[in-house]
């Protein structure tokens, strides 16, 4: 698998003309690079380079200590050690590609493409000082964009099989809700069932799952409390799973009958049928050279124009090897997305739908859907939530 | 435990006259700033700020989804958050504050003070462009240094506990070994108990425990393989656990007795002695002030007198969150270690202590111990080997 996410890793460098991606860290169980699991799938402790070239293969430079760890892996054809100084090595393999850019990771607008710490880049520069190369420095982001973005075969594989895990959780946990039972009981109860699995979560148990019952709860990012179900609550969970090294991230909402009710009242049917409306249309409106920000207006602009408010967050984010995959996003222009809601949708893309609206007096709606992108448009991951479960 | 750690640094800036700590992060689940388990405790989505001042108390600057569970941590006196931009929030709080000087998590030599990443920086750059504030900036450096390396009671007890644990651990393990069971063998057993313990390695389980037997064997950082143990081996494991937050590495050394045996050979016996004679002069030598070179010079030189090559690391790293705890390094003076081996020892670090050497024909010969420094040198933590054990 690594072997195929570094064999693309080369394509790509030829797509784009760069003839050599650097990533360049230490102590990676410190501070990790987000795309190391891509390209080495194991840890280093001393300063070292991981080079993929267009036209000379691949060259890892590492401290003696963490040499045999990386020749397992098989990712490096070229392998040296050093124990006293990793500037020689470095520099010599520098002089020998020569290349024409130097692709490093370093990314103000994607947070995948941002592993190099600002110590290091400044070590990157006291090495090359007064050197050619200096003026060669790229940001990466396009590469690694590219790389976690389009989904091989395998990948996507492996992401259905995440996702079906967490529809079958879903289906027991829809039997075990009831009112009187706790956001921590629920919580609780899937945490069980996937370690029952062998698997983990898809992002840090204290909020996967986060569950939300009733009106005035905390937000997407609080974790599980001790707030009880209670009839007339509408309730939601996000959730997901980490399966063969790939997530799911998927939000299903409830609705818990009053004894005198047979369905949802009103204004949750209406609430939960503006977010379903709104998820189909950006479903329908997604396809390749798209921007994100297009498809995120669209979900945005309808769901403002049934009378609520928008919600606070993206509409989709990329789903891969972490939930929050990184680069092209399907969010609105703000500030603090920088540029990538601007970056085009690609084929192979696999992407969240997740709007979310109050309902007042009821609790929070979302679904949270999971698409791929074809070369036509998108298709389905996810089981689509269609009507609100009521229990 | 965080509650002292926010207090011992904001004493910590009034020591050194330093007005405000910035750490500056996003997507803290894919780019981790490593100081974030000392001052905040949990994971955060969107651009974040956590400040410590000197006089003004802790502020922290968010994203609206993020606000519930930075609340909870009760670290944060002043919590802002924000939708769309995190800009116009921090600039209304550095001109309210108006600091002398910003500490950033950035550092060309110490990993565990360069958190902040390349793309941050550049950000933040941008944030306060065309400002005075520019100039202010300095490297957290030498905050997170003490702040990390000056234990509090309460941590050094959870290190004993720590080391109590590993040490059980390895009395067990000497009953399990023989020959014929193979490096894994002895590493499952381990993992083995650590799970039962309901504990975590102290760094990833691949390489805890190291497990290296007889000649020619890998090297520090290779993961435990099928290579089966025979008499006549010298075997030595690396190995440490994490409880309570807080994290033990010990090495031990074994020798495997030929059937015409009663104790080790002579050159066995000798490498080994070398390696607790030479951990023995260094602990004696270590005392406030003392820069970390000097100590690792000490053994380094005892061992090369004897004949032996010297070890290809430092002497002996901090320990506390993490096993590598970053800064002040009891090591060599090359390039590669930049300025921490020139760091003056302090009161309260917990330092390792682990030189190695091969025994030809036999295998590798370590011990690593851990010790906490005092007003007038250092006590062990660590029930210090003495003598090769046999089996």
């Amino acid at each position: 698998m690594l072997r195929e996410k570094v064999d693309q890793a080369i394509e790509i460098l030829k797509e784009k003309n760069i003839d050599m991606w650097l990533t360049f860290l230490r102590e990676s169980e410190a501070s990790y690079d987000p795309c190391l699991n891509l390209i080495l799938g194991t840890n280093i402790t001393w300063q070292s380079a991981f080079i993929i070239t267009r036209n000379e293969g691949t060259i890892a430079i590492v401290g003696s200590l963490d040499y045999e760890r990386v020749r397992l892996t098989g990712l490096y054809d070229d392998i040296r050690k050093y124990v006293g100084s990793f500037r020689e090595e470095f520099m010599k393999v520098l002089y020998r590609i020569n290349p024409n850019k130097i692709a490093i990771n370093t990314s103000i607008n994607d947070y995948m493409s941002d592993g190099l710490t600002h110590g290091m880049y400044e070590l990157l520069m006291e090495y090359t000082a007064g050197t050619e190369f200096q003026k060669r420095f790229i940001s990466s982001e396009e590469i690694i964009s590219a790389l976690r973005g389009r989904k091989t075969k395998t990948e996507i594989e492996r992401i259905k099989s995440a996702i079906q895990v967490t529809e079958n959780i879903y289906a027991e946990v829809s039997d075990f809700m009831q009112p009187g039972k706790r956001e921590i009981d629920v919580a609780n109860f899937i945490l069980e069932r996937v370690r029952d699995l062998g698997l983990e979560t898809a992002w840090e148990e204290i909020s996967c799952p986060a569950v939300f019952t009733g009106p005035d709860t905390a937000g997407a990012h609080a974790d599980p409390t001790e707030r009880v179900i209670q009839k007339g609550h509408v309730l939601n969970i996000d959730f997901g799973v980490k399966k063969d090294e790939y997530c799911s991230d998927i939000q299903r909402t409830w609705y818990f009958l009053r004894d005198d009710e047979a369905s949802a009242p009103d204004a949750v049917m209406r609430g939960f049928n503006t977010i379903i409306e709104s998820v189909q249309l950006a479903k329908e409106a997604i396809r390749p050279g798209k921007l994100g920000w297009e498809i995120d207006k669209i979900a945005r602009d309808y769901i403002v124009s049934k009378g609520y408010p928008e919600y606070p967050h993206a509409l989709g984010h990329q789903v891969g090897r972490s939930t929050h995959d990184g680069a092209g996003l399907l969010g609105p222009t703000w500030e603090r997305y920088g540029n990538v809601p601007y970056l085009p949708i690609e084929v192979g893309q696999v992407y969240t739908i997740e709007p979310r609206l109050p309902i007042d007096g009821y609790g929070v709606a979302t679904v949270e859907e999971m698409i791929v992108v074809t070369e036509e448009g998108c298709e389905w991951l996810s089981h689509p939530q269609k009507e609100i479960f009521l229990i």
